[in-house]
């Protein structure tokens, strides 16, 4: 059966943060989403591909893994493509992916040995970035502030490059509310500071740390800060004012992250 | 005198890199980046500003700064101003820079302990947050492949945070040619790799070194490699492809700048 007028709506409504929100779905774009989604089991509830466009080996392997995943195939045209996707080549095919939601971070019951919450941060792309470097570095749940932007916001799902489909993100966190629950289970709370830090250098990682990255305009929140046990000041010699949030979490996650 | 229609169409052509490379200009937007101009001494031309937008105590400081520093300032209206720059908040001002352009690069001569070389960047977010952490970490010169995105792009002279002008960058480099000469000249060439290379962690700085930095998606160039004497790798842990060009690129100016 055709994809309906009434459906391609509803889909293109997805394009808006309150739908996303509302039917907790979102579209994600191209052969490589699209195949980092299926590889981390994500909740593919649809895929709509154009047929002229899917004839190359890699396209014509992900339409497999779709159909031997049970993931239903609806062939468009061009143009519903078109209308569905905000990318300039989404590479003939889009996928619907339900947004599960993390639920509550227990501080007391998680286990691992870092744990990144982001603050007040603003750019998708940095967002995105950051969750591809946790990645990198082994992290596995993430706490993003209400005040954040939109973790499913198109593009942060680019630039997060599948690292969405990986970790765990508890989503609208009170992180003041989380950081006192975390102290008092015995986390160590780590924030990055501009300036008058300890050294990153000499930092070692605890097993037990919760790493905050708030937004390079306004710092952490007020509320957090009497929380943090531990300041970290990346060492840098000249008059920039701050590094890049993203890429200050990058070489914190590389110093926690060495073996002692 | 005010400014003429033939004047604000020269200075809207600017939008184009083409024409920004035939006149050797470009426009600045915002108080911030004409602030880091000025303190930076870059080649300032005219400051263009809405006298309305202008009269709180950090833009009044900005023109009287301009005005001190012998830059002509012209006021235009809104429409004028909102046709001369491309963000949704220019903040009352643009400027018009002349770029001077590095001249050669020449290892021989250079006495810089570390100089970052960039090998076909394509995504202007990127090369900007790269000038800004190389300047962040003491970095002087940069080098940029004929085949990067383009210096004066105004999403490179935005995320630069005014890096931009307190590095020296030679642009469209033949970064083969430049790599040979410098290993002639005792320069050791490093580069980032996503797999397989020497672990960042046990790395040094020597006091002479040129760090290659190449696209996510491509590497080095071909030529190059065979140049290469160290090919290092940031550990990571799972499935990710690879790190942000600019999230390497911070880790290794961090690891390589430590002191011994």
């Amino acid at each position: 059966m055709p994809i309906s007028k009434q459906q391609i709506r509803d889909l293109r409504r997805l394009q808006q943060k309150k739908f996303r929100e509302q039917e907790q779905a979102f579209l994600i774009e191209g052969v490589r989403l699209c195949e980092e989604a299926l590889t981390a089991g994500a909740p593919l509830e649809c895929a709509f591909f154009t047929p002229q466009e899917m004839g190359n080996p890699r396209s014509r392997d992900l339409l497999q893994a779709f159909s031997d995943a049970g993931v239903p195939l609806q062939p468009v045209d061009a143009a519903t493509l078109a209308a569905l996707t905000e990318t300039q080549s989404p590479q003939g095919i889009t996928a619907l992916v339900r947004t599960s939601g993390a639920g509550p971070f227990s501080p007391a019951a998680n286990r691992e040995p870092l744990v990144l919450a982001i603050d007040r941060l603003a750019d998708p792309g940095n967002l995105g970035t950051l969750m591809r470097t946790a990645q990198w570095f082994g992290v596995r749940t993430l706490l993003l502030s209400r005040d954040s932007v939109e973790l499913h916001n198109p593009k942060v799902v680019r630039s997060s490059m599948g690292a969405l489909f990986r970790l765990r993100v508890h989503e609208n966190v009170d992180l003041v509310h989380a950081a006192a629950e975390a102290k008092a289970a015995g986390w160590r709370l780590l924030a990055a500071e501009a300036a008058a830090g300890r050294s990153a250098r000499q930092l070692t990682g605890s097993g037990r740390d919760l790493l905050f990255i708030g937004s390079e305009a306004h710092g952490l929140k007020s509320g957090l800060d009497p929380l943090i046990d531990l300041r970290i000041t990346i060492p840098g010699s000249s008059g920039v004012e701050s590094l890049n949030a993203a890429i200050a979490a990058g070489i914190l996650l590389y110093q926690l992250t060495a073996p002692q």
